[in-house]
């Protein structure tokens, strides 16, 4: 097997130039046989194999430097670095991450996992570079879903200044361009494929001279970029234009880009390859439904069908169904997503109402900022964008929606602790950055009912409103408990003495199994469902304050800005002196794994919180 | 006089046509005196004269919309809807704002204040007309700046898809454009300024195919627009291009620019006008020093100089100092601004070390990853933003920064209360958003000494760390404390009994004040100068709760995430059951108005601060 023969970055420069293709197929193989029994990304590796080989073979590393935008389609590049034989612990608590990671391997260079971030991160290795007076190169690999999200336009813009060679990769697996090209494109096509590259500033003169048809391309070309400047946006974006454009490129074809590539090494300035890649490439199950594998599950291979198929609703299922019922019941209602109809469960809303509803791109801040308009236009915009993506538009939320208190709802996808895709996606900082905003109101269900619930509640709200939930199975416990959603009013489940818990969310469940650990050990047990975060149900932590000599809160968010902190600034305020204990995430980044592991490994899950409580009930018995 | 005549919206219809050049220079001359005497963005205001007066004229408010991006430059439109006479209580509190406000007048259609939002929410308000079924025209005014930010860019694309009438106003004061606009260009802007308006998709071909040299513009003009897509990224921004370009149109040519808008209102889809404005136009003094008067104090109208010179130095002019002193010491100190190089103080490193500066423009989100970037490479960046702009990068801090714990110096200015720009720049929340981050450092200077000892000890500490610092004067008291800057580590003023003031940053010298008046009244008062608030001082915590009975913490920050909450998490966890009082902004955003108003309209001035500790003191007493 020629797999074998890589054991370290570089390696793949010893297989013989024939052998490439079977080397492709190898790994090919080998990412659909592992993937198949972890899950992950399969159809943006299956995608990459050559487009990483080739740059592999044109670069040396570690000296040279690739940034993986998004970094999910990285595989090829681990494998091709020394890390084939770690692919079994894919994404699993201490195993080998799915993302690029700076700890992992010196290969990587950049950390990453939220979008269209490799470009500014490629610009200031750059800048670094020339201060340091280095002479690696630096290439940034981004795919054209990436290319919707603003920071890559601020990175092309300031890309565009640079001095030295910068290559940025295009990675275009046609899932969102255009296909009407028109005539100078694919004139322009036919130069390109002739003469390598072009450059309007450095060498292309001379290079189209030395052609027949030099003389007409050049003012062409010349006159397109400057008419575009004029044209739409005045001479802004690439303002003093100096991007190199190389391409199209095969991404299939290793020679081609091998080639590319060093050309594009040659070139004094930022330069942009252009490379056509197929989603799935090589699986046909993944070729015909590149949504299902994107993030894939476990599946058998011959079939493609998932390996465990789920049985029991998520939270984004009882969201999608809440969403249609809301749709239908309320014109008013519409639906904004950035670039995740499959994901936050809004397709069905979409099929059912599509003028209604809102695919931005990867583009955080305009869809918050749209809701905002929307809004103010009088209807009543629902946003669903998971927890840690939403981080983007902080400053849409706190400046365009609540300054002006507009009734824009959020739905909070994957909150608290996601798994697999580790750090980066980890949604346990929204609690911080919503509540502190004024105007905000936050909310978290208990269970699948009360998501309806409280999505039902929040449209009619009339104010700025987040509703958050996990990623995962919706809970099916607690279903007789369903008081109606009150603003910043809690649910009493159970009322007792002495130890009164306070949960959140998808913490509410874990918090019986507290109770019922306490309760084997004798002790009495209140349980408290928070609901709201903000603001918080002052009453019953009061109430609970008298007649407990405990307080727990639990939560899945950081404790900065968390429910605990609000909790405890609220007892301080009143004077309440009572013993408080926070659950919540430690100040650290979470990395991948399976949740109740990380649960563990944290001490949030029901077994630890028991432990912790009873330790700082023998502290108390002792003082 | 013509202006009086202006009393509501749409009275300028009433004035003579002739008489317009008159009115527009009445307006000048207004906001000049005006603006003399209070303060305010001069520059911008007199830029955009006789475009508002064009769009009042062209329009029919309220029905239509119009959305001011950044929105200091609607002055003209506030005289034009009635609120002349509100300006000589213009950034006052309880005055007029500098920014529209909905609450101001129902011809404010969108709050803004920050850059690059006023596409999107145009976007909104398009597609809440097509589904509630209105009439009415739709105009975001943007200014050329202003595209620099991602978030412009995002919205862009989604405006293209639009298939009803939606106006861009592209205000471009030449600030940031261009010169080489290049031969086609010449020729396009014939066939504009021939033919009114071009749109590729409706009504151009017919339009041209009617002129002589219809036909080989239609080629050119087709071949410029589709070679964009392909040249540089193709298909993505513009994909299903769709957005009609008008202009360039001489924004002080008031007929020309109604002829256009009312062109333009006829297109059915987005239409991009191209105005050509002079920041200053009409001011000399202006003209010639446009950022002296972007935001400018009192100032006398012949000469053009401040009122009220500067004789004593302010936070920004410290660090504008240190940084100069750092860069000279080590050759790896890089400095970023977004776009405002006068405004944080950089220009003098600039100047020094242009090869280590870098202005990327509005753009904070590739600010922070590309300085990430920068770090990777083996540099120390130091990135200097307002609190309010820096909300735009929460992500990149957390997500590029911080989980590789990168050694990036944020230098925060304007953080606390601003005054006269309002709501949406009032520094209140950085402590929230940024101390939630895990590997974050935060600290804060009590004076002009402490924020160079601070500046240095962040550039050597080797991870990510905030300096944050208020907008103004820099204090100079308490020059005799100024103990080394230790991570983590508080710094005693005062060491007394009872009650402790724990005061951050520019709370320090509130604090004195807050002594002051206590020590009159007979009580005993510690004074700590808190430096960080992540991490904070436990021990000086823990020590204060030994010797005092009621702890008080003070800060320019709502409460939730804040310093007091963190002390108050503190306490709880090592069972310090002491009295604390936590002084901070209010869950509300804050008006705008003079600083030291504010803070007594909030209770966090000195003698509201002395009296809430009393009522503390007295319900101690009474217990």
């Amino acid at each position: 097997m020629l797999l074998e023969e890589i054991g370290q970055a570089n390696d793949i420069k010893k297989i013989k130039k024939e052998d490439l293709n079977l080397l492709a197929q190898e790994i090919r193989d080998f990412l659909i046989k592992t993937i198949s029994v972890t899950g992950g990304h399969l159809g943006s590796n299956l995608g990459v194999v050559e487009l990483t080989m080739a740059l592999h073979l044109a670069l040396n590393l570690p000296e040279d430097k690739i940034i993986w935008d998004v970094g999910h389609q990285s595989y090829t590049h681990k494998i091709l670095t020394g890390r084939r034989c770690d692919f079994d612990s894919l994404r699993q608590f201490h195993g080998l991450s799915g993302f690029p990671k700076r700890k992992e391997s010196d290969c990587d260079v950049f950390d990453t996992g939220h979008s269209s971030t490799s470009i500014s991160a490629g610009v200031g290795l750059v800048k670094a570079r020339e201060i340091m007076g280095g002479k690696n190169t630096v290439v940034s690999v981004i795919g054209d879903g990436s290319l919707t999200g603003g920071m890559a336009y601020e990175a092309l813009n300031n890309a565009a200044k640079l001095g030295s060679n910068f290559i940025i990769i295009l990675n275009d697996n046609n899932m969102s361009i255009s296909e009407n090209v028109g005539g100078v494109s694919k004139y322009l096509n036919n130069i390109r494929t002739a003469t390598g590259y072009l450059d309007l500033k450095k060498g292309i003169y001379n290079a189209l001279l030395g052609t027949r048809r030099g003389d007409s391309a050049i003012n062409k070309i010349r006159k397109a970029k400057s008419s575009f400047k004029q044209l739409v946006i005045p001479g802004m974006l690439f303002e003093d234009m100096g991007i190199t454009y190389l391409g199209p490129v095969d991404g299939h074809d290793i020679g081609d880009m091998v080639s590319v590539i060093s050309d594009a090494k040659r070139v004094e300035g930022p330069v942009l390859i252009h490379v056509l890649t197929q989603k799935g490439k090589g699986y046909q199950p993944a070729e015909r439904h590149p949504a299902r594998f994107h993030g894939a599950e476990p599946f058998d291979i011959d079939t493609g069908i998932p390996s465990h198929p789920r049985t029991v609703a998520n939270y984004t299922d009882i969201f999608s169904t809440v969403m249609c019922k809301l749709g239908q019941r309320d014109e008013k209602i519409v639906a904004i997503t950035a670039a995740m109809p499959d994901g936050t469960g809004l397709k069905r809303f979409r099929n059912m109402y599509p003028e209604r509803f809102f695919d931005v791109g990867i583009a955080e801040e305009h869809a918050v900022t749209f809701a905002a308009g929307l809004a103010v236009g009088g209807l009543k915009p629902i946003v669903a964008v998971y927890s840690s993506f939403l981080q983007r538009a902080y400053d849409q939320i706190l400046h365009d929606v609540c300054i002006q208190n507009l009734p824009v709802v959020f739905a909070i996808d994957r909150a608290g602790l996601v798994g697999s895709d580790g750090e980066t996606h980890q949604g346990i900082f929204d609690f911080t950055y919503l509540t502190g905003i004024p105007n905000m109101h936050v909310c978290a269900p208990k269970n699948k009912w009360e998501l309806s619930d409280m999505m039902k509640f929040a449209v009619g709200l009339g104010a700025p409103i987040a509703v958050r939930y996990p990623r995962g199975t919706a809970y099916e416990g607690l279903k007789e408990y369903r008081e109606p959603v009150e603003l910043g009013r809690a649910e009493w489940i159970y009322r007792e003495r002495e130890i009164a818990l306070f949960a959140v969310g998808s913490m509410v469940k874990t918090a019986e199994y507290v109770r019922d650990i306490l309760k084997g050990k004798g002790h009495f047990v209140s349980l408290v469902n928070a609901r709201f975060v903000k603001p918080i149900d002052e009453e019953a932590v009061k109430t609970a304050c008298e007649r407990h000599k405990l307080i727990v809160t639990m939560e899945e968010n950081v404790a900065c800005g968390g429910y605990g902190e609000k909790v405890l600034d609220y007892m301080n305020r009143e004077g309440l002196r009572k013993s408080c204990l926070n659950i919540c995430i430690p100040d650290a980044y979470v990395e991948h794994g399976n949740v109740e592991l990380l649960k563990r490994e944290i001490g949030i899950d029901a077994e630890s919180i028991a432990k912790r409580i009873e330790v700082v009930l023998e502290e108390m018995e002792s003082k």
